[in-house]
């Protein structure tokens, strides 16, 4: 028990829509995303109203692109990483949606999909939202020092993403189809570097990963690719060294959202992208576009999150973390 | 379309547990409660680890009272009121059950029991836990002041409960069905006060339980029991007054847990308690006594959530709010 596949029926990913800040926009997955802003305050006159304008501004796009009406979509699965995760729920009020607010850190988006997923298969909803945001300096500010610090970054900090990737999920029939989940446990290795998020969260992806391809039938060379949500280049290879421990060899592309989502040589980003935002951004840009196109027919992606806070961080207890998995394919 | 209930086919409310604080155990419901501690702490050196602690206790309690192994419990539905729920995440990751973060604020345990509910409705769990937790000490200094000011309290400022209420939600029959459910919409009437977050609450508790009468067939007198979250005195009048206003004339007893936890005339509680542990333990204690024995039939109890944070309150921005419901019944 309690180690199984959640296995879907006729379950689709519909359309995505994404919108990034310019640090994001100038790095490779740039012609992936629908929307980007210059101005980091969205035109508002605060980070934490920005983060709720750019979700705003994703659903929006989603509901254009999908031509849905708000009153079409039967539930909207989300959350941030703001404290309360405020900026979802400022930016949901608008719609007038029923809600069901997730936290699960940077695994919020990939954890919306799957509750979706199962409210589709159930029989509870015919059209379904997810959508989860991140911003840098709501980040910065809430988990580590004022801006105008002008903080030096350690060698294993990520930059928090400035996005947002929002989904419709939906019982009606599309290219991409969402075939499987596993919803992770929490694993807590007593890692306790906050500026090493990647570290704590490859042992939760790791976990998730071994525990997906030991309970189902597929192999790894099965998928065109297996990425993880925002380990960065330290918990990647961390997250690819433990595999390998545990006797799990992945013969097929295997990535990471915080690697693909800026040039590392170009931009100034040390281990990588993270937040709420890098694996919602990446999956609804770049990997629905691939998907879309069949440049790849089966993805496995694992949303990581790390469940600190900043009192738990600065009084040196350890940092939980937690991976969700979900296998889209285009395959029937 | 969006207005709908959820229905629910043999889903069962097989068992709770209750942990609460001091404060909670001299109120006129101790009996209806597991466990409590005199000592603020629980025994660890923070209150954030004495919050983890409770709902250790309160899950061990369950799995007790309900002859459960972890192993048996498919998926766990939960989250708090501490800055990225941590005090569930540290109280979750020693069972080693996939787990579902969520975040609802004081409405987030009728949020887990209906998650739950579609989890085992639609096939994807046989048992699952839903389990929520506040503290009066880690609510009071993350929201309002540390405790050692001594702050004075507004007329219609709630004291934040210190409880945990877990729910074994299962397929296996037992007395209590989960019948429906009505997730909320986010609501947002502009209310500032973050002292008087009854009143905030009150609208959505307005919008949600108009919305249970409207579109199902059942009537206010079919219930036992209609029982607000945690809106205490103020905002229970408040919402009273408004559902007349809307032309929703409650027939049949209607209460709210932030006023049975706490004796008005004998406890300095002000306004009521309130709180994620506040409904939690009310439903899981108080109300699951009197369904376990006959004293009542029907109940529809609705979580009610303010969902700012410190930083949202104190730049003046607006308290949205959102109300979950379920129906609660002995008969078939």
């Amino acid at each position: 028990m309690n180690n199984n596949h959640l296995y879907f029926n006729n379950v689709f990913l519909n359309n995505t829509s994404s919108v990034v800040g310019k640090k994001e926009f100038e790095g490779p997955l740039s012609s992936a995303f629908d929307l980007y802003s210059n101005d980091e305050y969205f035109g508002k006159s605060s980070f934490e109203e920005a983060e709720s304008e750019m979700v705003r501004q994703n659903l929006n796009v989603l509901f254009k692109k999908a031509q849905k009406l708000p009153t079409d979509i039967d539930y909207v699965f989300g959350g941030d990483l703001v404290n309360q995760c405020v900026a979802t729920s400022f930016a949901i009020e608008n719609y007038q949606i029923p809600f069901i607010g997730l936290y699960g850190a940077c695994s919020t988006a990939i954890e919306s999909i799957i509750c979706a997923s199962v409210f589709i298969n159930g029989g509870f909803a015919k059209n379904c939202v997810g959508v989860t945001s991140s911003h840098f300096c709501t980040a910065e500010r809430q988990y580590r020092f004022p801006l105008e610090y002008g903080s030096v970054r350690t060698p294993t900090s990520q930059n928090t993403v400035t996005a947002s990737g929002a989904f419709l999920i939906s019982n009606t029939p599309s290219i991409i189809r969402i075939k499987s989940a596993m919803i992770g446990k929490i694993v807590d290795k007593e890692i306790t570097d906050a500026n090493n998020m990647g570290a704590a969260m490859a042992c939760a992806a790791t976990n998730t990963i071994k525990r997906f391809f030991e309970d189902g039938n597929m192999k790894t060379e099965d998928f065109d690719v297996i990425c993880t949500g925002d380990l960065g280049y330290e918990g990647h290879s961390i997250a690819r060294e433990m595999l390998n421990l545990e006797g799990l060899d992945i013969k097929t592309e295997f990535t990471d959202c915080g690697m693909l989502i800026y040039d590392k040589n170009k931009q100034d980003i040390v281990a990588g992208g993270s937040g709420c935002g890098c694996v919602a951004s990446v999956l609804a840009g770049h990997f629905y576009k691939l998907l879309s196109n069949n440049k790849i027919k089966n993805l496995l992606i694992v949303g990581t999150g790390a469940l600190l806070n900043t009192n738990s961080a600065l009084s040196g207890r350890s940092i939980p973390s937690i991976a969700h998995a979900i296998h889209l394919s285009t395959e029937a």
